[in-house]
């Protein structure tokens, strides 16, 4: 049983760290972005080193205190905030935002677990690199934070999920013992893969506190194209083509319903999608080129291919880097979009791809006995990741459905599971999906993971109630 | 304290399971390719399925036996010979050699544990896709002791180690529970990571029986180049200056030493070099390209770059695929020239790319104190994993050395570690390097692992003696 970050404990907490480290809770550590939680915290604090960091674990953990490590605060699923137990202490890293080493030879970037994904980016650009993490919350979310969701994106396809992205961690475990796993190594088969069980432990595990980062040579030249596809299995052989004459080079493959740009015609008229109609499928391709291909070249003989097979009907290739920004716009809307019609469920889902077109011709008629509605579904087709959501017909809102929506979910992830998919593939399980993991999780797997729970946190004072019971 | 493999045991396990499957063990299954260890057994168990598997990992658990996986037999570092203790069970995987699907459209395919690595390779070109792990072992190897020694090779600066490689594992855990994580997909975060937990701990945590891997598209054209280069530091120079040209298309990028090409014409003399005389330092340079560039012109475009900046001296492109062949034979040949040479000290580290030229003139000094010594370096640069074996001068035997040989290693184990490298980079720990693992392990990270194993294997049966004590 644990005990709360109470006065005595944060005086204690106070008294062991320099001024100014141990704050009230303020609204942003207790809120997430879709406002179905409220977080509650004994304290909330922002350690500036690892020694810190290790000094406040070594505390909660003598006192049975529990702790929820917190980056950006951008999570979807739950994870930065506890609503029920003893009060914990809030561990934020966002002082921590140091560049630690930059090395343009390695490939190599070193920087602290709070440093903003957008600044990650950024310092990789200063040495002439790609961090190719892109994210819709690049902005606010925190290295620390991707690394413990191991979040994806839309460059995961050619890149990897964060958990690719990095060659080693620092962490501190939740006695407070310090990991140093900080190498710049590409091959490193010494002792087991901490790194890799520490990213996507949601902070179950430790806190993670730096990372070194692999970085990519940027392309020479990039392309973009919103192509129309007659079907989603028309889009997964126009994928299979474009790989095999580019040899991996498509470094985005995202999947656009109409739905997608209906909601933007009713919520954001300014906006205009290049096609009209629009139709019911499109892709938008991103194409990262060597020197020596002329990138509208290769598009055109991309589409020139596909058109020739039937698998695009039209398209628009940028001719400019303004005009593929214009087309990403569109593409990075379609989530506000989302939020302003409301949905009344959203599943974060991936299949294996010979499975995605089955599935969204049966999703449709697996939740149709719980009402009408209508259906966003887009995502990273590249990598078998769909955002399927629901939402109410027009001039219905999404409370009529609360009834139903636990049920409608449960009909998507019973879909989902039955054909080899996972239900929470890009943003993690959270406490949003805690139900999920312990109905559909492999029991071999589900009982590895408490063991190891068990022997690294005992006490069970890191991020209680997410992932696990 | 384990229990011997002893014929009452035997006689259990012949009950289990079909008849055939328990045999005496034959001198393949207690050798190692270096011939340091004669390995113990009570009996061979060769599994046909997973269930045989679990039900024999059971049995063992219950009565405190010792398992030791076999895949192989190839592996470097001692990890599948047992030579103390009580006489354990070898796990042979040799009988599970199934293909269980291959999925062109997904670039993935379900194998086996068994199936050796050249057919895994055989079956993706069979649906024309590539399995890029290439090591010379290839033809006797097997996937799952790939997996379980998390290995390199020459193709991890493009496409990474057999860890990024592998989609999904099927496993048995130490006490018999099934592990399925046979998933074919890109994202999937629901649960710990076990998958890469299990990769590269070398039979300690349970027993690979599948694997779903990663397939890539075939480049659509490949061209091969020996380059002489100035010093390793214009090497590295060299790689960048490729990266950037080509956006990551490089493939291979391997360092040779004059002292490789010397052992070749003291051992082997028919094979000739295509330098005369042979410069100190080259590169073999592998391009793998997308349609539409013209594969000599691309790496005639580099050259030129290239020593436009004083960073090449001299090469060979390879003009058709035998010539490319021809090229490799000659970097493959390099561990044979080492065999019959006779090795004082083999050394499988890696470093930060920065700090290879500074390793590479400071490590010579820093053995010399123990004689007088030729060295081969080659290796991996690209992936900062350099082979830095000792040998004995000419007209002189490794026997004369052997008083030194511990004291050779550690000065330059002791010199890579201090330049933040690993001294354990493809080959594994094994039982060869328990102790430098000890010696320069993160204190936090042994700490963990002691932890993780104790959890999952807390009677200790699983490869005893391998990694950790």
């Amino acid at each position: 049983m644990l005990n709360p970050c109470d006065p005595a404990f944060v005086a204690r907490l106070e008294a062991l760290l320099p001024p100014g480290r141990i704050i009230a809770p303020e609204p942003r550590h207790l809120e997430e972005p879709r406002g179905r939680w409220q977080g509650r915290a004994g304290a909330v604090a922002r350690p500036e080193t690892t020694a810190e960091v290790a000094a406040l674990l070594r505390t909660c953990f003598e006192a049975g205190v529990g702790v929820v490590p917190w980056g950006g605060g951008t999570g979807l699923v739950g994870g930065q905030v506890m609503t029920g137990g003893p009060a914990p202490l809030v561990l934020s890293l966002e002082r921590m935002t140091r560049l630690r080493g930059a090395f343009a030879q390695e490939n190599a970037l070193v920087v602290e677990a709070g440093m903003i994904l957008a600044e990650v980016q950024a310092e990789a650009a200063r040495i002439g690199r790609l961090f190719p993490l892109t994210l819709a919350s690049q902005g606010s979310c925190r290295i620390g934070g991707n690394l413990a969701t191991n979040a994806g994106g839309v460059h995961v396809l050619r890149y990897g999920n964060t958990r690719e992205l990095c060659l080693g961690l620092e962490a501190v475990l939740p006695d407070g013992t310090l990991f140093n796993g900080l190498a710049r190594l590409r091959k490193d088969n010494a002792g087991y893969d901490l790194r890799d069980l520490l990213i996507g432990s949601e902070g179950t595990l430790g806190v993670i506190t730096a990372a070194s980062l692999r970085l990519f040579p940027v392309p020479a030249a990039e392309v973009v194209a919103l192509l129309a596809v007659p079907s989603p299995a028309a889009a997964l052989t126009l994928l299979s083509l474009a790989q095999e004459r580019l040899a991996g080079m498509v470094s985005a493959f995202e999947l656009i319903g109409r739905t997608g740009f209906d909601f933007l015609a009713e919520t954001l008229p300014a906006v205009r999608p290049p096609f009209d109609p629009v139709p019911d499928w499109m892709v938008l391709v991103e194409l990262g080129l060597p020197q020596g291909l002329e990138p509208q070249a290769a598009m055109a003989g991309l589409y020139e291919a596909a058109a020739g097979r039937g698998l695009v009907t039209d398209g628009v290739i940028a001719g400019s880097v303004a005009q593929g920004r214009a087309l990403w716009q569109l593409r990075e809307l379609i989530p506000e979009g989302n939020r302003r019609i409301g949905a009344v469920s959203s599943h974060d889902i991936s299949l294996p791809l010979s499975a995605i077109p089955g599935f969204i011709a049966a999703a449709p008629g697996a939740i149709r006995e719980f009402g009408a509605f209508r259906v966003n579904c887009f995502g990273h087709l590249g990598d078998g990741n769909l955002h399927w959501n629901v939402f109410p017909l027009p001039g219905h809102g999404r409370g009529e459905h609360e009834a139903v929506r636990e049920r409608v979910k449960d009909a998507v992830h019973d879909l989902v599971h039955s054909l080899g998919g996972s239900v929470a593939a890009e943003h993690g399980v959270g406490r949003l999906k805690r139900g999920d993991l312990a109905r559909y999780g492999d029991p071999g797997m589900l009982a590895a993971m408490r063991a190891i729970k068990a022997a690294l946190d005992p006490r069970g004072i890191m991020n209680p109630g997410a992932v696990l019971d």
